[in-house]
């Protein structure tokens, strides 16, 4: 069975019955549809006096371009939970429509660990994405307005940085010039369009922790900047508040269910390199005394997406988290080996399939940094070695030594073939670890300046010897400092495919420096974000994208998402 | 209290009573938060054996920029037929979130007579609005990712006519050039941005009767022409497959309901002039089930909305009209004697607020006209007079005299400040109205040339004496009859604000010729729009847009919506 036929085969719920295993009132719900809900932000409050869970973050090694499943961990760790006699919730970001009709596909998880339905997971979910294409294009519009009706801020048109959104791979839309035709249809300038996910406003959505506060972070995006260099914001403009309005229901998280009826929460999907790639605070809030684990994923490697969620994500919501489970595979071990290439959209090749625990230890540097890196944080790790049929015994075993080596705890998985009852040794491991005394400590202080907070991240995460900066980085820098956003935290744009900047390189890279192109800030989120190399923040459609075979079959339902 | 604080005031029950009423089985919906449900499309085939209700449709005279109430009267006969014991049910079209920030504000109808709750109605709903942009912009992804990867079929770039939409007020996204940058960008090209409302996608959600027809038209959809002139469709380059998937659940009809509690389907939006400016199809094949009555409302005057609802959606759907409601209003006729200038956004002319029953008298010519329209396709009028607080008993007469003189029913409603009570005596009209056996025809037959097609409706219902082709129209027609477009009905895109095509020209214009520039074809919807002056479909922002106003207050309520 694929993944679609597994997952409409699945036995769902009715909501109040996931909410009920929360300990939700029903009165907390606003149904969408027949299996999904939203649960009201009142929750927060109705929940206070509650008991807190245990705070699990899901991180991985550095990822091959196929991702090591991390969204599997998270769904078979939260099933295998409720095996072990544990009552956890799970906290996930919903994916973009762009990439599941581009390569990619689906992001529900897979095999015997997904989230249900996949289909609307997949597409509108409730519209939060929508409502962040709609709130953040009519700050565009509101913006392109404001410079058509006079520009009373004076803002210089050059430095704008708001462009336009849509949740769509689509390059042409990269590079495009606007206002043109007649002196009635706007002032011609050059923009672009971004990934829905790539907007601030769905940064603002995962970093907000109530509606007051969404209202605040709207209010302080910086559009652009006036002739002297004075930043022009949202609310100078008049368009934080139709902003607000249109996110005001998105706030709300989305509830819905493993396949083994674990309560998933799933709420925003920031970009994982120019954002922070973690789900929403307040998802989080409410499942935090919800239950006794509250497990949630972070994007890409953990010096990536586990170092934002610390640094950015925890600072914002004030949660502490308890332990830090690390994704690991074979074949991505294999591959931090540099000795294969692997190509995202084709097979591995053959060689990398043959038994050989020497490639996978060869690879372990890598893992063994990511390990450091979360005890780093204060934050005990413990490595997931998520098993694929074409692994051998010994491959795992090779990992399970690096742990070892290391001290942490591991356990091999296979709840993408065998649902929870393939993840409960992991359960076991991060309850365990869970156990001991928190150390949680933020990797540097708000009042660190901005350069040191990328210094710190660069060479105690990175392992990078220091950081360059090219000249209008450091001018970046400096007039950020000027204009007090000195205090943010930052996130910091580079591959997701190495520790380094380079993603030719494997393993845990030394000797090398960061290279900071240029730096941008989103205010309103509430960080500011140093580009190093090329970041893509509007995807394309290949030769033959997923658009082309998803359609409807004769019964009109949704066939080809995977 | 203005509309925002009596819609917030209302007591609305929750959806499955609602459907109660109309004798749906709760399993028939699926909510959309606690006030509002999709109706399940299955209940078309289970409603199958119910008698059908009166279908009755609501336009008006052409009225003023300002609307004359339409939807107010829609909402407020529905409610009376309830007051007068009768069952109704009332079908409107979802409201653009443009228009809802910038000038118009919102369109749930007003006073004590609305669609609640408002918010939804104005803002997302369901979503639908969100899906038909995200279904729109999938195939021009598709499409430029088609001309990228070497345009397999042979599109002819210029000839293009698939654009991208948004659905917001954004002028400055009229005109543009994408595919700007580098190789790996795109195509450069021009193109531009329509409000959503604008979109084919949406004239097909509005017309599709099942979810296969849906799946069938969406592959009709033409993007443009190969360099012999042979048309290119969606389905050509394979992107009407996720098109459908995208569209699956925006086909289920909204279930809302009136301050008095009386269903009201909500759904589909599309435009009045390039567009055939009517809710959807399968609404109404649901609602014609439901009660005694189903009425349904058209947009602009009769001379639009009204012909389009009888020559385009009902040859569609099957279902024949058996009474047409037409809004008049004292201001309306006053401003079709040509002595007063109406302007949006301002405020009525002192002048025109003086008692002067000679003055509506003289702008009679249009709502006899109206009248006449109705009968031309068999269909019995009655006359509603929709008061204002600013009218005059002999100006009501004045109205209530053409009305006889036509031999049509008549009324005085004042269900803006009276509700449902208001507009009882319409409610009787309408029934007697509707017995009077269906004498519905269309007004051409699909064998007619598309030529003879707007010479019909120009000379008929116009009142034109004949139509002038530019030699550009006369080409594209030949074309569209050569490609087999030729069957299709005609959707005029003139002006709403006179029956001729100049706006300028009030009352019932005589010895003028209708201009056509140019002519486009929505295949998939099913139509072929001659254009007649100067068509715009993406709105811009004014001064001082409803968006500078809108916001959340401190209970995270929105405000400054009307």
């Amino acid at each position: 069975m694929d993944d679609l036929q597994i997952a409409k085969a699945a036995r769902l719920l009715p909501p109040t019955e996931v909410a009920g295993a929360m300990g939700l009132d029903p009165a907390l719900l606003e149904p969408y549809g027949n299996d999904v809900a939203k649960v009201r932000l009142d929750a927060i409050e109705a929940l206070a006096d509650r008991p807190k869970a245990k705070y699990v973050i899901v991180s991985a090694i550095t990822p091959t371009p196929l991702g090591e499943g991390k969204t599997t961990t998270t769904v078979g760790l939260g099933m295998a939970m409720a095996r072990t006699g544990r009552k956890a919730v799970i906290a996930l970001r919903q994916p973009s429509m762009g990439p599941t009709f581009g390569i990619k596909g689906g992001a529900a998880g897979g095999g015997y660990s997904q989230v249900v339905p996949m289909e609307k997971l997949n597409l509108h979910l409730t519209g939060d994405f929508h409502a962040v294409t709609a709130a953040h294009n009519m700050l565009s519009a509101v913006l392109d307005n404001h410079l058509y009706q006079g520009n009373e801020t004076e803002i210089e048109p050059h430095s704008i940085t708001w462009r336009r959104v849509l949740d769509v791979n689509d390059r042409a839309l990269r590079n495009i010039v606007t206002g043109l035709g007649t002196r009635v249809d706007g002032v011609p300038r050059e923009t672009g369009f971004d990934i829905t996910t790539a907007s601030e406003v769905m940064a603002i959505l995962a970093l907000a922790t109530s509606l007051t506060d969404l209202r605040e972070r709207l209010g302080r995006i910086v559009v652009g900047y006036t002739g002297e260099g004075k930043p022009v914001t949202s609310e100078d403009i008049r368009g934080a508040g139709a902003m607000a309005a249109i996110m005001r229901d998105a706030l709300a998280p989305n509830l819905m269910q493993t396949l083994e009826n674990t309560p998933a929460l799933v709420h925003a999907g920031p970009f994982g390199n120019i954002a922070h790639g973690n789900s929403s605070i307040v998802a989080d809030l409410v499942g935090i005394r919800s239950g006794e684990y509250l497990i949630t994923e972070a994007g890409f490697g953990a010096d990536m997406g586990a170092e934002r969620f610390f640094n950015i994500k925890c600072r914002a919501s004030g949660l502490v988290p308890d332990a830090a489970v690390i994704v690991a595979t074979v074949r991505a071990l294999k591959a931090h080996s540099d000795k294969f290439k692997v190509v995202a959209g084709k097979p591995l090749p053959e060689a990398m399939l043959a038994e050989n625990p020497d490639d996978v230890t060869a690879g372990g540097a890598n893992l063994r940094k990511q390990i450091e890196n979360m005890r780093l944080h204060g934050v005990s790790p413990v490595v997931a070695i998520n098993a694929f049929p074409t692994d051998h015994p010994s491959e795992h075993a090779a990992i399970a030594a690096i742990a070892e080596e290391m001290g942490a705890r591991w356990a091999v998985c296979t709840h993408f073939a065998d649902g929870g009852a393939g993840a409960t040794d992991l359960a076991e491991a991060v309850a365990e670890a869970a156990e001991e005394p928190s150390q949680f400590a933020f990797l540097y202080p708000d009042s660190a300046s901005l350069k040191e907070k990328i210094e710190t991240v660069a060479t105690k995460v990175y392992g990078a010897d220091g950081v360059d900066y090219t000249p209008a980085a450091t001018k970046q820098l400096d007039s950020y400092e000027a204009n007090g956003f000195g205090s943010l935290p930052v996130c910091i744009a580079k591959t997701h495919l190495s520790i380094s900047s380079d993603p030719a390189l494997k393993g845990a890279p030394t000797g090398w420096r960061l290279p900071v192109r240029e730096v941008r800030a989103s205010v309103g989120a509430g960080f500011v974000y140093p580009i190093c190399g090329d970041m893509r923040t509007m995807p394309g459609l290949g030769a033959t994208p997923a658009a082309h075979s998803i359609d409807l079959d004769e019964h009109g339902e949704v066939v080809g998402l995977f």
